[in-house]
């Protein structure tokens, strides 16, 4: 499929994401994206690539990587579940808050060996009725649970204390850091750190260094040995689980069940997106400017359309988050968050 | 005070907020912003301030009016409290609600008769509590429900329908939008009309208009007498209740509070901020290209703290709003949402 990808063009025009309501465009968002081979080679781009961006969430897989790598995934007995949900931001879905607790038990620790602190789930009629059955909410319900017992199994695996694996010193984040270095090719000693919603180091890296460390992902015969057989291995368990990655009505579960697991594609915090293509052999990683997570999804599904990543008939069965209705609260359409008549073909 | 406004200035450069994140600007802001005097003279501006804007909830206490000009308020002898709460939108707090149910039984009507549609209380607290409770959403609970607690009152003072009352045809709507054309000098035969989050009319105002009927609600004097004396009764009602208005922890109720009614400010859905500067005699109205409410809230509090409205004193009073210190979900504070380094000094 590389034949239809376009020829090297950099641009600083930015995408554009407009938000309507009746005939009026109410409010505007732009975004930046590269798109980048596994060779590290800008393909595409739109706006400033060479921006510094903290990768949020959209890094998940890749932070998942030492699990598998380290041979801790296997000697606990992890399945396609439990992996694909350590790249995940869960809804706090039953699902995902079961299939904690049971892995929990597994590695031998409780709610309280988590440092990433407790929140409501994100996923609104979980909330809803955990609260109308006036239950606690706990560190498990916390969106990034998941990642963090990916960091405590593969700490329990080494032999190495629990406690403060959310530090950048822990060897759980030096490990994480070093796999970060070789995908992205940036160097990390340069790159500012800065703490992270769930408590970890999250490293700004310039957006182009993300998309080409989520190009490697997609290329695992271009990676060593272990390190290609880890991501195979992850690609597989979210391919077979994209509800854990997300949950119910969430857009990268919808992505990633849709293509079939050809496009992994995940949601960071502050209009952040990114994909690997596989298929393609081409990574990607969207920044919106004002950080509007309403803007990076109908950014991202378009410019899968636009790459060829995602064909009509996957794009219509992602209507809604190609052209996202905007409804007001006794359910009206009363605008569309939509891409602007600027927007690539 | 006045001496201390600049000379009519225009400019196309916007205002810049940006929010931090460590070292770094992880997402920035863009916002316009028109400073306007009761005579229409556009004072001051930033941005574009003739593009068109829903004023959204910025304009409530314009809509309310005709509940003060009919006689509706003074016949079923509301107090300031339902006067600030027909202003407001408020977040369903305990109070907020007493309010209303007390207000509804004085005009012999029931939540049933709401067009505004149910939605969870708007303050996390007064939300949680209620779900652990295991009580109902209502329409009560729609932060909405006071301004049309004010079109319902004004519809049985007058022997209208209240059925159909959010209906740009029912007369509720008819005199609202013959007073924002009054106030604002846009005709608005020519301005398109969308439906607001609460199925009412928005009508898009340019910005510049929207900051005008702000400026002429500032100064009741420069208003015909029923006119001025309504502006002036709301004007005290919103200053004697500033809890009404929104609530605990907000910025709208933050301001009236800290300035003893100087400044009525006033937020609106889609980054729209707007205000009253009676003591200056101005109106301002701010627009977020974005429409991110994090972005208007740090503008407004740094213009008015630009344009004299509000002293040091009150600026350190609302400091967690001119930077508001952003902390991730264990408390940490990691960064800000601030005014980029080329704020107007």
């Amino acid at each position: 499929m590389n034949d239809i990808i376009p020829t090297t063009k950099s641009t600083l025009t930015p995408l554009a994401v407009e938000v309507t309501r009746g005939a009026v465009v109410e409010s505007r968002h732009r975004a930046s994206c590269a798109v980048v081979d596994s060779a590290g080679n800008l393909v595409q781009s739109w706006g400033d690539v060479d921006q510094a961006v903290y990768p949020r969430s959209a890094i998940k897989a890749i932070q998942a990587l030492p699990l598998v790598e380290t041979g801790a995934a296997e000697a606990y007995g992890l399945g396609d579940g439990e992996i694909a949900l350590a790249c995940s931001s869960h809804g706090g879905e039953p699902f995902h808050v079961a299939t904690v607790e049971a892995w929990l038990v597994r590695i031998g620790l409780t709610e309280a060996d988590f440092e990433c602190g407790a929140h409501l789930p994100a996923h609104g009629p979980s909330s809803e009725a955990l609260l109308r059955h006036d239950h606690a909410v706990t560190q498990i319900h916390n969106n990034c649970s998941g990642k963090h017992m990916g960091f405590l199994t593969t700490a329990c695996h080494a032999g190495e204390p629990t406690k403060g694996y959310i530090h950048p010193d822990h060897p759980v984040q030096q490990r994480i850091s070093a796999v970060i270095a070789a995908l992205s090719g940036v160097d990390l000693a340069r790159v500012p750190v800065a703490v992270d919603g769930c408590g970890i180091p999250t490293l700004a890296l310039q957006l182009k260094g993300l998309a080409t460390a989520m190009a490697r992902f997609a290329d695992p015969a271009s990676q060593p040995d272990g390190r290609g057989a880890a991501m195979t291995r992850i690609h597989q368990a979210i391919a077979a689980r994209p509800e854990m990655v997300a949950g119910t009505g969430r857009l990268c579960t919808a992505i990633i069940r849709e293509t079939g697991g050809a496009v992994l594609a995940k949601t960071g915090a502050e209009g952040v997106f990114a994909a690997a293509l596989p298929g393609l052999g081409l990574g990607l990683a969207i920044k919106v400017d004002d950080g509007a997570g309403r803007a990076s999804e109908v950014a991202v599904t378009n410019i899968l359309k636009h790459l060829g990543a995602i064909d009509d008939a996957v794009a219509a069965r992602l209507a809604d988050f190609m052209v996202a209705p905007l409804k007001n609260i006794v359910g009206r359409r009363i605008g569309d968050v939509r891409p602007a008549a600027t927007w690539p073909q």
